[in-house]
This record gives C-alpha cells, sequence and structure tokens, in this order.
C-alpha cells in the first residue's frame, strides 16, 4: 500500500503544535526564520528540527525516521581509522596533517640511514579526538614508518596485513561476546596507499602489496608530491596506473552508484570526483599569502602552489571524497565486504577445528568401531559441501545485486535523457 | 584536540564547488531558494544538502558524517514491527487504523461468543509498505485476536511471549550465519498494551502480564476508549495505573532523557509526552465535519470527539510519540537492551550445553560407543542449521529474481508509453 500525500503538507520546520488549536506557521514566518539563522549565529552541525505533528489528514509522521536516526548519530559521535601505506619522502604526513588540518607529527625525528636499514617496519598509531560544528570525531590514523625501507619487502607487507587482521579479529571477539554496547571499532576502514610521481607506473611491489590488501581493506590511490609533475604526465601516469590495475585485476574502493533522485549539484560532483582516480596530491602545512587571501601552499621560483586548487592538483577533491562524501560509505564497506570476508573464514575454520576435534575423540573411544570414522567423514564431507553451497548462493546473491543496480543505473540514463530532450 | 570554526563558515546548502575561484553564494540568495521550496513543489524527506567544500580554512569537513548517515537510512528504508496487546472491545484495530491512516483490518469477522470461548489466542501479522516523503516504511502489526477470551489466560500470555522470542531466536540464528546483509527484522520493537476504561486500575492478570513481558519488549500503556472517561476520571485513573506499576516494579518503555542542547520547544513537546503516560486514548476511522474542517471523530448526541483534539484525547501524543519522535529509540532499546539479554541467555545456555556434551563424550568415550551418538546429533544439528540457511538464502534468490522481473516489466512499459507519444 502506498500512500503518497496529495496536499502538499508543510515542511517540517514549523514549531511543534501538540493541540489542537491555532498556530498556522505559514511560509513566510519560516523564511524568515531562517533568514535570521543565517545571519546571526553560525549554524551547527544541520540539526534535524523538532518533528511536530502535521495537521494534515494524510502525514502520519514516520517521515521523521531519517532525522532520528540522524540525531542519534550525532549524540554517539563518529569512529574512523585510516591506514596510510607507502615509502617514506612522499608527504604521507604532511598531507594527513593538511587533510585533518592537525599536527599528528610534531616531534617526529626522521631516521638515520642506518636506523632505516636495520629496523623493520613499525605500525604507529595515533588518535585525535576532533569536533567540527558539533559532530565529534574519533580519528586514528595508523602509519607505517620504516615502510620499503628495509630490503626485503616482505616484512613490510605482513605488517600492513596483520595490522588490519588483528583488528578484524578483535572485533570478532568482542561481537560474539555478551557485552556489545560499546564495541570500540578499531577496524581500518581506509588504506591510503602513496605511490610515488617519479615513476612511469606502477611498480611490482606496488601491484604485489595491493593484491595482498585489496580483499581486506578499501585502498584509495594516491599520487604523493605531484607538483613535481605536469598536467599532462599527470595524466598520462593516472591512465598507466589504471591500466595496471585493471591488467591485473585488482579492486580498488569502488565509490558507490549516484542515486537517480539525488540533486544534479551532487551528480557532477560524483562523476568528478570518480574521474579523478587515482587522486594526485599535494599537501602543505606552510600557509602563504596569494593576493591577499592565506592559502596552505609550496612557494616555488616560478610560483606559488596552492594546495587547495583544483586546478593545482587533487587534494580538495581527494579531501571531500573520504572525508565529506564517503567517510560513512567507507565505513559501511568495511562492514558489509571486508570484515563480513575475515568473519566468514573465521567461522569456517572454527568449525573445521571443532570437527576435527571431535574426531579424534572419537577415533580415541572405539577404535575397533570402523563405521564411525566412515560416518565422520561423511558428515565433514557433507558440511563442506553445504559450506560450498552457501558460498555459491552469496556470489550469486551478489551478482544479482549487482544486476539489479544496473538496471537501476540503466533507468537513470534513460530518465536522464528523456530530460535533455 | 577541539576545533570549533572560529569564523562562522557558511551552512552546508551553497552550491558545490570543487574549483579554486568564484561561487560566493551569500545569505540572501539562500533565502529565495528556500522560500522557492516552500512555495512551489512539496519537500521530499528533508534531505541532505550536496557537501560542498567549504572555503574556510578552518573546516575539515566531517560535519556531514550525520548527513551521510541519513542519506543511507533513506536509501535502505525502515522496518518497524508492534504487537497490539488486550482483550477485544477495546479499540485496537480502530486505533491502529488512525494511526497509520490504513485499513489493516478491511475484511474483519467478529467471532462469535462460541467461538470466542472455544478458539486460543492466535497471532495474526500484518505487514504493508508504506512511503512518506520518499522515506519507506515496512511497517508489521502483531495482533493477537482471541486474547483474553479464553477462561484461562495462561494461553494467551504464552502466546504473546513465544511470538517475541521466536523472533528473537530467528535474528540469533540469522546474526550467527554466514550471510548477514539482508536480515530481516522481525523482532518485536515495541508492544501497545490495552487497558480498559472502565477499571479503577490495573487488574490483577495486566500485572501478571505485563511483568511477563517488560524484561523482553518495550511496553506503551494505552487506556482504550477513554471517550467514556471525563478529564477528572482519567487524571485519577492515569495516576492509580502508574501508583500499581511503581508498587510492582514493572518498568514500561523509559522515554530517554532529552539532551540539554535540544531547543526548547522540543523539550517542551518531550514534557508534555512524558507527563501523558499512560496515554488515553480515542481512536476513530469515521471522517466528519467540524466547523468546515474534517476531522476523526466520533459523533455523540452531546458534541464531537474530535480524536486529533489535544483537549479531547492523547491520540495525538501517541502518535507523535510512537512514530515521529521515538520510534527509531523504540527500535534502538529493542537492540541495545531486550535482545541483548536473549542472546546472552542463549549463549549461556549453548555453552551449557556443550559443557554437559563434551563431559558425557569423554566420560562414554572409555566406556562404550555412547559417544558416536552424541556427536552424530551434534553434526546433525551443525547440519540443519546450514540448511536452514541455505533456505533462507533461497527465499531471498528467489524475491531479487522477482524484483528483476517487476523492473524489467516496469522497464518494457515505460518504453511502450514512450513509443505511444
Amino acid at each position: 500500500m502506498k500512500q503518497q500525500p496529495p496536499p502538499p503538507p508543510l515542511p517540517q520546520s514549523q514549531p511543534p503544535s501538540l493541540s489542537g488549536g491555532g498556530g498556522s506557521a505559514g511560509a513566510d514566518s519560516e523564511v524568515t526564520a531562517i533568514a535570521g539563522t543565517v545571519s546571526s549565529r553560525p549554524p551547527l552541525y544541520p540539526k534535524p528540527k523538532t518533528p511536530s505533528f502535521d495537521k494534515d489528514r494524510d502525514y502520519i509522521g514516520f517521515a521523521t525516521l531519517p532525522e532520528q536516526v540522524h540525531r542519534k548519530s550525532v549524540k554517539r559521535g563518529f569512529e574512523f581509522t585510516m591506514m596510510v601505506v607507502g615509502e617514506s619522502g612522499l608527504g604521507k604526513s604532511t598531507l594527513i596533517n593538511s587533510l585533518f588540518l592537525g599536527d599528528l607529527y610534531k616531534n617526529r625525528q626522521l631516521p638515520n640511514v642506518e636506523e632505516r636499514i636495520e629496523k623493520t617496519t613499525r605500525v604507529e598509531k595515533k588518535t585525535m579526538d576532533i569536533e567540527e560544528r558539533g559532530v565529534r570525531l574519533r580519528l586514528t590514523v595508523v602509519d607505517t614508518p620504516g615502510f620499503g625501507d628495509a630490503i626485503n619487502c616482505e616484512d613490510s607487507w605482513r605488517v600492513c596485513t596483520q595490522y588490519i587482521d588483528e583488528q578484524f579479529r578483535q572485533y570478532f571477539t568482542d561481537e560474539s561476546g555478551l557485552n556489545r554496547r560499546n564495541i570500540q571499532d578499531n577496524r581500518v576502514h581506509c588504506c591510503l596507499y602513496f605511490v610515488p610521481p617519479w615513476g612511469h607506473s606502477l611498480r611490482q611491489m606496488d601491484l604485489d602489496l595491493i593484491r595482498r590488501l585489496h580483499r581486506k581493506v578499501n585502498i584509495v590511490l594516491v599520487i604523493g608530491k605531484a607538483d613535481c609533475l605536469n598536467k599532462g604526465e599527470v595524466r598520462k601516469l593516472k591512465e598507466r596506473i589504471l591500466q595496471d590495475l585493471e591488467d591485473n585485476h585488482i579492486q580498488l574502493y569502488q565509490f558507490p552508484e549516484c542515486d537517480s533522485d539525488e540533486d544534479d549539484d551532487f551528480k557532477q560532483q560524483d562523476r568528478e570526483l570518480k574521474a579523478s582516480i587515482p587522486f594526485a596530491v599535494v599537501g602543505s602545512n606552510t600557509i602563504l599569502e596569494v593576493a591577499g587571501k592565506k592559502v596552505r601552499g609550496r612557494q616555488y621560483p616560478w610560483g606559488v602552489v596552492n594546495v587547495e586548487d583544483a586546478e593545482h592538483s587533487d587534494f580538495i577533491k581527494l579531501r571531500t571524497f573520504l572525508i565529506s562524501t564517503h567517510m560513512q560509505d567507507l565505513k559501511d564497506t568495511t562492514q558489509d565486504v571486508h570484515y563480513e570476508n575475515f568473519r566468514a573464514q573465521c567461522i569456517s575454520q572454527i568449525s573445521q577445528h571443532a570437527l576435527r576435534e571431535r574426531g579424534k575423540l572419537k577415533r580415541d573411544s572405539i577404535s575397533s568401531t570402523n563405521g564411525f570414522d566412515a560416518a565422520i567423514s561423511e558428515t565433514d564431507r557433507l558440511l563442506l559441501q553445504k559450506d560450498e553451497e552457501i558460498r555459491r548462493m552469496q556470489d550469486m546473491l551478489t551478482q544479482m545485486q549487482e544486476k539489479l543496480k544496473q538496471t537501476h543505473l540503466m533507468e537513470m540514463k534513460k530518465n536522464d535523457s528523456v530530460i535533455d530532450v
């Protein structure tokens, strides 16, 4: 049963009126109120309006559900963990500081050459609690100093994958436990992978590592220190990188499809973001004054690189995507795809282990009964078979979901073109 | 590290500008835009604005996180299940229809006396998909016809508690399974418990049942057919009921505390709602015209009861609370409190059972071949569980196939109509 309100109900922002009489807040008074807000004080987070009973007889009121969710999310606050991977000298720390306007690496001591060769890759975790317009975020940046410095890359790789798996395992333990109300989510929601600008494409070691990571974590590829490349060079490098990824069947984090009912501005922004992958970025913690305006930039004899100028680098696109538009989706994809994969593996390991244990116990108990072993191995086989079937069905479901999405997209495009005509 | 933007940044609604230059949408143009929306077309759900990069150097951008959550929740849609409990004749069906403006009980046949005595309490589940301002809700109402009609109340009670437990158990199975992406949440999020208006307070049977339910489900107490009570009588009945609940240490659903930073209107509304518990309601599916306005009401020789007039009954308060302000909290409380309680019991039972099994197996291992049976029954259980999961996935596949077909059909129809034009 679909209900659509025939007479346009008033928007939510009218004052709540529980009583039967009075209170007909018209469009005029509403506009005034909003104008007042704009001019008088800075808005906190765009707070949902007080749900109020609508006099309209055809209005039930559950349209406020998204706002109820919104409200709760603000109260709860947010968590986000980002891993930064790439050899030293690519501007990782500077970029993180530029992204979050912080100074996470205040007391950093750069290691000398000997230390770099001897030392193994470490994991360095920094957490900061930041607040913006009433929205609280606990941001964790996982850095891997020493990455790629040692002669043997295997070590660096293991450190990354192990860290990610450990967080998943911890979450799995917490989630299986009894007190689940305050589980801290330390899972890595995104891996910023830095590619040097001076190569011609991805190196074999990049491909090898990305291949180990791409089913565990959302990888976002970034070309560091891109101010040493001119526009043409950036374009070429991006093309080659994308080609390499395709040839090697590597899936970076996939932007979700834009909904057909999004406004045009959002769609346009989404297209621009997608077209910029991998992001070629420049970071800077130096504030320069250009034409009377203060900007984060880098001063060269031939001019100033304005980090936040879209003509100069993709920094602002990376920030928009990573923080303002897709942070929640990165979290959801971590939960729904990467963590679920990990969990499925865990469960299958556990049940196989349990079966073996039981089998051993059984064999000890009656070494004579041959039928017993046969029965165990038979049920083992059956269980494995069913596991396989479930896995297969999951694949099918994913495919069909993809298909539905595609149909939806085609639908959208068709609608678009109709509008164009 | 707390960051508060010192210069007031512009609100989110300005057009997105990824590029460095231009685009200074002032306050004036914004107000005009909003006024335009008000006058021209009805707003869908209050959609979060396109997140756009703020030129302000001190703005990171994660303040859009609640909007990202908002957007996703709208895409996903909502589910809500309500159980309605109370003996017949208290206006349960009428109230549900009045609340959701539907006609869930169109073809209802009232049972005769004999049927009422013979029949045991049944569970009747009705689901409707409704949409309001772009927000989709799958509403399930679980009715218990025959409740309290039989001579032995124990039967009615068992039906209610069993139903709630079964839904929890199903969710527990689903949540423990491998494919968790599309779990349907059929748990009972709220129990509307109807008290007759003609008693002097709660009866012993009310207290007994509520005591069995209050740790399993959010109970919302409602005095049905309250139009047979005058204001003084309503007040007295409410007082006595609350006293009874307190004396018997029964906890109905607790309104969460209002945040200190909520606006005054919201706080005032919250206070009014809290002060009205238990809600004394009147439902009606009859539309009457009073002073030129159409209202849901009941015509008496001495006047018209306007269901939606706060002076006449608490109906509008109940609806505001149940749907517009606290529906999400009812769901969250179900998940965080009632379901977690159930889950903890389950886990403790399972581990106790496993311990016993293993002990038995060890004891038997030396003496006889009994352990064999235990092992078989355990693997049997595992196999059954997997079968159940496969069945569930099959259902999902069928549903999706159906959906795909539907989309395809619609597509075809659309094409047809385009050709017609």
